[in-house]
């Protein structure tokens, strides 16, 4: 495979800019060869034009034919071989192991719309037989940005989750790659666009624009041909996308996710009855791919005593003793330093181990425990700021009164957490932390994210910026569609799904009756 | 019934503001004696805090508990009698046949919700047995902000969808009532008070505010506690309202239905089936309502020839003939003459009747025609711009090709309408249609709005700035709710739709099949 440093638009390579960067192999700081060119503005429109252009002809493309396109590109990647793993791990540090694991991951993510679309039920047909007749059913919004994510280079990338749940809607995507693995960008964006082609798409369907700055994003939201976008990356940057497109004359929706600290309650019955395994499981949770995970309990909450002081102990020992994993580049190290600094600057906030970046030739962070009062955290909503690294930070309650005080005080976040004994009255708490978050946990861990129709990715401000979606799962389908109504169109005019024979025997609310039979 | 001319907060009248304003009777221009009281910042945070604690309780409820309280709500709304018939007339004008049926539109549409819930399959239940386990359902945001449209004094105002989906959610509301119908809102906020004290709801579950400006609904929309917005009415308004909740520092989501000028297509084989037909179908939609409606077809697309001259001189003779409606009030007969005058003054549109107030004691308009050519409406945006009240605008295309360009310049709609005869080759037309709407309706006329499952009323910007939600129909419910997933929650800490054993009985996607069996 040649990586070539281009964009891909609409099944051409381009490189018209004279801005360059370089992949940076985060263990050695060591800069690669390759010189990648960040888009144009005229790149930008040529993007989405084509994009626009494609949409006309893939609004009314069968579901199956859909399905054909995302198995072509699981194929594809397929193809790409392991020199995808060893790119990625050279751009990321992430390591081979979690690499093949995230790769499957992706390609399972992909295959799951397929078979949603095979099904058929996901268009949430409606019929009533009226008179008038209404029938309704989803419809693909038209072309989608999508600015990819630096933590999942697979699964939240340029093939990632957001990219085949538009495709999957029936919906062109331009997406914007994240500059921090702009080669293994390329093979993915190489996979797509021989996918594209094979399965006889307009080229338009699929472009990928590189870009080391915040231009191309700008330019990218700004243009009319864009419906939706699907970000996911820090609070900052997304609400800097979100911003930008509600402003727009024809403000369209930004499906945003951002940071989170993802808040834990530990009771003290479950310390009592299991501190050990919940410090093991905290532990493995924090650390976990350098603590570089949206779902990275970042926040512990739990009732000041002996047992809770020695709780912190133990995981503080652990922590410290845990080898610090790499960060994924410099400005992932240097906003970690950053954010750790100002959390330590607040006099309410202990240090127990870490604060620091490791010695040695990669970009590291120590592992990194703090702690402070509940009433610190409710006098400032600083404290909330995620840390996005193996950092976690403890938070003494007073009793349990302070504890659902501070709860209640929380952003939004993706995930919550319980660590509790069955037997307890923990009703109220569990209905205060659902408040607070997409997920609800009961004692487990919030990092591990799976990939079924249940999954709920999402969560309040600034966890995202569209609580009623998610990024994983199939539902994440419906943040690129909209329904439609057709109101006495004859049978001839229908699309399938709508046609009385229901000649693709999906299942329908026909006059108020599931049914996958005739209307 | 008593009007007190105060605001309903949590169960109580308030009256502490200073600023007041009355109701007019558009018929006599003649100002009523009560006097109603512009809510206060600290009245709004009253609501709005009240309506967090309601939630505190409500979010727990069971779907028959809310059940209850919509069909609490009707039977209030039945006990106000006719009286409120009288009064909303003498506010609106809009005579009593037609504020009958609106009556029962509205009352329906709450029983809906309350059979919607007593259904269950409307919480999407989803559970994937895992390991882990993750079971996800709809539950409600919390509290609710609306705003009630003046032309649907009973179906889109205090009593409206908007209220009922929202309270149907599971949510609090908070709602400001439009100035031109105070004391209509006032019967409504009794009925609903009324209700949600028999069915031992917390009073905080509903909230009504009066005011005559824009200050009341800006300090809403910036309250903490507000987690959502349901907006009916213009496009100004509704623009406001989306870029103050976007703008907060934890943004919100804003549902707002605004202007729509909702494109007829009539091919040249329709008008020589049946040109007398459509003319008559067209006049009584302008007409209907006095032209108040959001479905209003306010632009008439034909191929230029001697049939569409023809037809386009019948309406005008029709229209001409009708006799003029009573407008709502002064701010809408301002605005109607405000938009016509703008639009007669681009060089390009003919005025063909009407263009002026009639003369009289009401607020009252001609019926009015407007004529222009596609390259105008392509040439200036401004000819897209709403004309609230009962006007069209005939749009002459030069052939097939100038038609297909004039609809894909043209802005979101509510609806979009194609008049055709069955043996045609229409389907790209209708799919340029589709594009442009959230109804897309077949020899029929777009006013008249089913309240049904199926019914998708909406559409992109600037017909709505949530083109994938629904402001009419039971789809309605889901801008106020959004799914939590729970991971590994045992089944006696689970609600009751989501646990093993499925007491409720209800439709649940499990491990991949629908039923409505146990996990």
């Amino acid at each position: 495979m040649t990586i070539t440093g281009q964009n891909y638009i609409a099944g051409e390579t381009s490189a018209e800019g004279i801005e360059t960067f370089y992949s940076v192999d985060p263990r050695r700081k060591s800069r690669g060869e390759q010189a990648f060119y960040s888009a144009t503005e005229s790149e930008v429109a040529r993007a989405t034009e084509a994009a626009l252009a494609a949409h006309q002809q893939m609004r009314s493309y069968s579901s199956t034919r859909i399905a054909d396109l995302l198995d072509e590109i699981v194929t594809q990647i397929g193809a790409l071989g392991d020199e995808l793993l060893h790119i990625a791990d050279s751009e990321t540090g992430l390591g081979l192991p979690r690499l093949t694991g995230e790769r499957d991951r992706s390609t399972g993510q992909i295959r799951a719309f397929a078979e949603l679309l095979r099904e058929g039920s996901y268009l949430r047909a409606i019929i009533n037989s009226g008179p008038p007749t209404i029938r309704q059913m989803q419809f693909p919004v038209g072309p989608v940005a999508i600015f990819a994510a630096s933590n999942f280079p697979f699964a939240f990338a340029v093939a990632g989750g957001d990219s085949a749940s538009a495709l999957a809607a029936g919906c062109p995507i331009v997406v914007k790659a994240h500059p921090g693995h702009p080669a293994t960008s390329e093979l993915f964006a190489q996979a797509i666009t021989a996918a594209v082609a094979a399965q006889g798409f307009p080229a338009g369907a699929f472009s990928m624009l590189q870009g080391a700055g915040i231009d191309v994003g700008q330019w990218l939201v700004a243009r009319e041909e864009i419906e939706a976008v699907g970000f996911t990356g820090s609070l900052r940057g997304g609400r800097a996308i979100f911003d930008a497109a509600t402003a727009r004359p024809r403000p369209i929706p930004v499906y945003a996710e951002m940071g989170s600290i993802n808040p834990v309650v530990i009771t003290q019955a479950a310390l009592a009855a299991r501190a050990e395994t919940i410090a093991a499981g905290l532990v493995g949770s924090v650390t976990l791919g350098s603590g570089q995970f949206c779902t990275n309990p970042g926040l512990i909450l739990l009732e000041d005593s002996a047992a809770s002081q020695a709780f912190i102990a133990a995981v503080t020992e652990k922590m410290s003793a845990a080898p610090a994993g790499v960060l994924l580049n410099e400005a992932v190290a240097a906003g970690l330093e950053s954010a750790v600094s100002q959390t330590t600057a607040n006099p309410q906030i202990r240090l127990l181990t870490g604060g620091e970046a490791s010695a040695g030739e990669a970009f590291c962070y120590r592992n990194t425990v703090l702690q402070t009062r509940a009433a610190a955290i409710r006098a400032d909503q600083g404290l909330q700021t995620e840390h996005f690294g193996p950092v976690t930070l403890f938070v003494l309650c007073d009793d349990a009164e302070d504890l659902s005080a501070t709860i209640k005080s929380l952003e939004g976040n993706l995930t919550s957490t319980l660590h509790a004994e069955a037997d307890e009255a923990v009703a109220g708490l569990l209905s205060l932390l659902r408040e607070k978050a997409g997920r609800v946990i009961w004692n487990d861990f919030p990092t591990g994210v799976a990939v079924v129709p249940a999954m709920q990715h999402g969560g309040p401000y600034p966890a995202t910026t569209a609580p009623a979606t998610t990024s994983v799962g199939t539902n994440a389908i419906y943040r690129f569609m909209r329904p439609i109504a057709l109101q006495n169109v004859p049978d001839a005019l229908l699309p399938a799904p709508l046609q009385d024979a229901n000649p693709l025997g999906i299942l329908r609310l026909v006059d108020g009756e599931y049914t996958d039979g005739m209307a």
